[in-house]
């Protein structure tokens, strides 16, 4: 078990929280049961995924082509890391025996030198690391590590570990002993190494994690020369576009100080960056893990947690540039985030890496998939005209609704493996420590070394503004208990059995030592109250514009509730903002938001010109939060709501 | 010559108006020899074109492959037509030998059947009338027809006529002798072919018009079948999102009732289904092209006269989706919707279609190029911010300056060759009618079967809201002269030599019936103040903006005057609007518009997002015809500017 800070087992730890409850639940009862029919082509009027199938053909089970997209391995590896944490969870049980037998697949379809790969090894097995830009061999292994540790940690079997390092041990020698040329077109193995690294305590893993980060953009450009000889074959027709920004190749990564091109690229990269600054103690590339932070979070982050703001290319643009309809915002962006989040907080014991990771979480994650979970959004706007999301058009990589698959799926078993691993973004520990970074209501088994024990949290922040942590130790021992103060909790309190405790917050966390074994009762008050959020005018698209935030919940305006045409409503920045009974049949009951506002008129009648007549009349408003948008009737969907002054 | 309403000869017009006198000699004194050196790839650090070196490889005289965008045989007939309407009016006549060797290199490339393209005559002779949907050869016919049209017309000379006969007759014999399926893949023939029927009066040509039209749209889709066919050599990869929109297949077009698809495509189109309305007399088109006509311009212009909302596939989408910084508003779309409001003045001899002629002209036509004609848009946005216009992410079809060329360079001779043709957007005749359709300050030498004399406009409809008409006619004679009184003159006087006219306005027009020889002084006169302007509520974009107007021309805000973050800035509709010194070295003395303005800040300081603390300083706004923009300082730009209420 790795060292120093990191995620607590997720074997022990149960969400009860309502709304968490509700989705954690879902991966297991309904996700992995749905998806696993998408990914074998057995559901109706769904885009075939062909991704169990490929296997079946690289296995030589069957006859046939590499068929779907070229990277659509993972989609079986991260559905297997999904499992894996429901396994850890002591749920979905029924499925192990699948997984199993789909492992097994897997394996008769790894060759004997341990390459893995159903799209080379069927379709191109000359062509075996030549197409490093496109082919998304390395993102692949990538996620296979990453599905193969969390198995073994879920179960202890290690029949998917032992093909993973087969295949890392297979590029180590490729790539190091080899010397050959290159490195990932889509970063992903570099921290799937690190854990691979953490798990077996074997360096190569790290050195060849650091390897490809060191080997990134060097000159001359490894990827554009590749994709220059590629050029008649291109897979992507976008790559016509392809410059070094794309895949953060225009310098070295540890030289780089704004977040550039595909957004999910990015997040991976930065997260791996995190993780190889904390095992090496690298103070500089800490130092532009910090920069690399600033940029996206203060100047290139939508409220919602949403990155990535040209849909081209799915990528970072400016500054400030973050347009609320045609953004991109992919689903798997967030998720990302929410990596790079975790591991800065791991890099500097940090707690304000969690007021991110929450707002992630909280906003774009839930929104990225249905209620039921059989529907999901790749791209996250936070505006929504359908009418104008027309097919063939600037617009039609925005979806009105959410889709039960995706012809590129890297979403949905994105979402569901980052859902059933909540527990790990709520609990970390170190030898003396631990963190408890979300004030999400649940319940931590404490199992290290030093200290034996339980915690319960139950939080009521949005109801009455308090948290009771209750801490049982079964014996003495000497440890301290961080709590994340969030930082949308105003006038914070913390008393300890009662008795006010003077505690300053440091780094964002509340510290308690514990000592004495028995049980105490920390409670955590303060007030959240639904407010009024403004961004920086430098955002163009939001000046003048107010978003409602609550706790860290950002709400939205639903056709459903308001009427068409959303973009003519306005509300005054002093507008009383009144909480209002949840809407039926929407998980975790989160109340509704109303206010006053006003629907504008321009008083031009039927004209498309005219002379202005401006009227304004009385609406009440009703939000609801944007986690939860898109589960009632389909219509129009507004975050940033125009003001009046 | 033509029967029934047309366009007067330019020969026998001058524009003297101060703004367009200086763009159309600029046509002739810099913008005619500048694109000729650019079609010779003769400027250095310009992309190249190839044109006129395709004629050259097509006409034997060197060795090599066809070049450049497989369409751009176009840029050397606009290029022609251009020219011709310049020496129809008396000017650039040093280039007219040199058109004449490029005229006897164009039948140099004319195969003995009379076929004429360079892309596949050169490249693919084998592929002719193939690839209808990507190979334009019959849109570079159709432009072919029109330069040879206007290059008869002002030079008598028939070279390039009986050229483009010889190729009208073999287009005629394959698709109506030989009955060979298919019709256009870009529209453009059609609306030439009726020109070429009228000036040799073959009814073949109007014909094959019609065929072109009557074909378009049957079932099975004959585009959608070639595509299938073609679909391993894509000439372009935007086409892998072609569907029975685009090229407005997906109906036949007297059935059509909205503006769908390429935007361009679709203003030829209609064009050309005006004309043939016209020639047959057919109630149906008409009506048809009435009920577009109102699509376009009630649901789908923008107020600058733009058109195409969707910068991918240069496209509609769907009523008021007006986005003004990712917009298209082609400026060859634009020239499209002046040639198909001209037609339906034609059509139905209502002025009301000129009052989008001339939005269309004052803004979006003049705004396309630059003040010295050398440099150009393509996209014509209404809210431009640089740093956003990145390359390689969703806005990189909107440059934030003007371009020397562009590798599809449609748009440059194209508001050339509207610009040089202007006379004929201001003047028109019948048998016993003149027209006067735009007050723009021109004289007009009368010259019709029935009457003989002259016409002068002298317009300062800005300066004091009066425009006066000479007219001086030598010989007694019977016509009407119809004026249109544009919809910006507010309460409109007429005078008859210093006597009030007490004549009804119908249709736009106020027509006077003239007799006797003599000369006679007409006064205009009425209130032309700048304005504020609303849109129509349902435009999201522009809900709670307004924009300034100042007779038919828009104005916008620029950086160079108004400080960056334009987006920022408010004004209220209670604002008075002071009109101003002209910029300096700016064509055309054309007012600035002053007005007090705020600055918003947020409050949240160097946050991306945080609590509220609205504030507005005042700040004095300065407004530049869109015309303009542009031509200073590069930097932001806006035309719908937020409002406080
Ligand atoms: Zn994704
Ligand atoms: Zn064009």
């Amino acid at each position: 078990m790795r060292n120093g800070i990191h995620p607590s087992a997720l074997q022990n730890i149960r969400i009860t929280d309502p709304l968490f409850k509700h989705y954690v639940s879902l991966v297991a009862d309904q996700i992995l049961p749905y998806q696993w029919m998408v990914l074998n082509d057995q559901v109706p009027d769904v885009i075939a995924s062909h991704c169990v199938e490929n296997f079946r053909v690289a296995a030589g089970k069957k006859n046939g082509k590499h068929q779907g997209a070229v990277f659509c391995d993972t989609d079986a590896y991260k559905w297997i890391e999904a499992l894996a944490y429901c396994l850890e969870n002591g749920k979905a049980k029924a499925f192990e025996p699948i997984a199993d037998e789909l492992i097994a697949l897997i394996g008769q379809a790894q060759q004997a030198d341990g390459y893995l790969n159903t799209y080379f090894s069927i379709n191109h097995p000359d062509e075996k690391w030549s197409n490093l830009a496109e082919g998304h061999e390395l993102y692949c292994a990538g996620h296979l590590i990453e599905a193969a540790v969390a198995y073994f940690q879920a179960t202890g079997k290690d029949q998917l570990l032992q093909i993973a390092i087969r295949f890392a041990d297979l590029i180590y020698s490729v790539f190091i002993v080899g010397g050959r040329a290159g490195y990932p077109g889509h970063q992903e193995i570099e921290l799937a190494l690190v854990k691979l690294y953490r798990i077996s305590g074997n360096p190569n893993y790290l050195a060849l994690a650091k390897h490809f980060l060191e080997e990134r953009g060097k000159k001359p450009n490894y990827l554009l020369k590749e994709l220059e000889r590629t050029a008649q074959n291109r897979l992507f027709p976008e790559f016509a576009d392809y410059d070094e920004f794309y895949a953060q190749t225009y310098d070295e990564p540890v030289r780089q100080k704004t977040a550039e091109g595909h957004a999910v690229r990015a997040m991976y990269m930065f997260s791996a960056m995190a993780d190889v600054a904390n095992e090496c103690n690298d103070e500089a590339l800490k130092d532009t893990c910090t920069s690399l932070w600033q940029n996206v979070t203060q100047r290139r982050m939508y409220i919602t947690g949403g990155i990535g703001s040209s849909g081209h290319l799915e990528r970072f643009t400016t500054d400030y540039d973050l347009p609320n309809d045609r953004t991109y915002c992919e689903s798997c962006a967030s998720v990302g985030l929410m990596m790079f989040g975790q591991r800065m907080a791991e890099l500097t014991r940090d707690a304000q890496y969690y007021e991110v990771v929450e707002r992630v979480l909280c906003n774009t994650i839930l929104a990225g998939i249905s209620k039921d979970g059989d529907r999901y959004f790749y791209v996250n706007p936070l505006e929504v005209w359908p009418a104008n999301c027309l097919p063939a058009t600037s617009m039609s990589h925005v979806k009105p609704v959410r889709q039960p698959w995706y012809e590129v799926a890297c979403c949905p078993t994105n979402i569901s493996r980052t859902l059933a691993s909540l527990g790990q973004y709520i609990y970390a520990e170190d030898d003396n420590s631990i963190y408890i970074n979300m004030l999400i209501s649940s319940t931590f088994c404490i199992k290290t070394a030093e200290i034996k024990g339980n915690i319960e949290i139950n939080a009521y922040l949005l109801q009455n503004g308090t948290a009771t942590i209750t801490v049982e130790t079964f014996e003495a021992s000497a440890f301290n208990l961080s709590i994340r103060i969030p930082k949308y909790l105003e006038q914070p309190e913390v008393t300890l059995d009662g008795n006010s405790l003077d505690a300053e917050i440091n780094n964002g966390y509340v510290v308690l030592n514990i000592s004495e074994a028995g049980k105490r009762i920390i409670q955590i008050s303060g007030s959240v109250e639904p407010v009024f959020i403004a961004a920086n005018e430098n955002v163009r698209a939001d000046v003048g514009r107010l978003a409602l935030q609550y706790g860290p919940y950002v709400y939205c305006l639903e056709q459903v509730d308001n009427g068409e045409n959303l973009a003519a409503l306005f509300v005054s920045a002093n507008s009383e903002i009144i909480k209002g009974l949840p809407i039926e049949n929407l998980p975790g009951e989160l109340p509704t938001l109303h206010l006053n506002g006003k629907r504008f008129s321009s008083g031009v009648g039927s004209q498309l010109y005219g002379k202005p007549a401006f009227s304004m009349c009385d609406q009440n408003l009703t939000a609801v939060p944007y986690a939860l948008w898109g589960n009632r009737t389909p219509g129009e969907m507004l975050v940033w709501i125009k003001t009046t002054f």
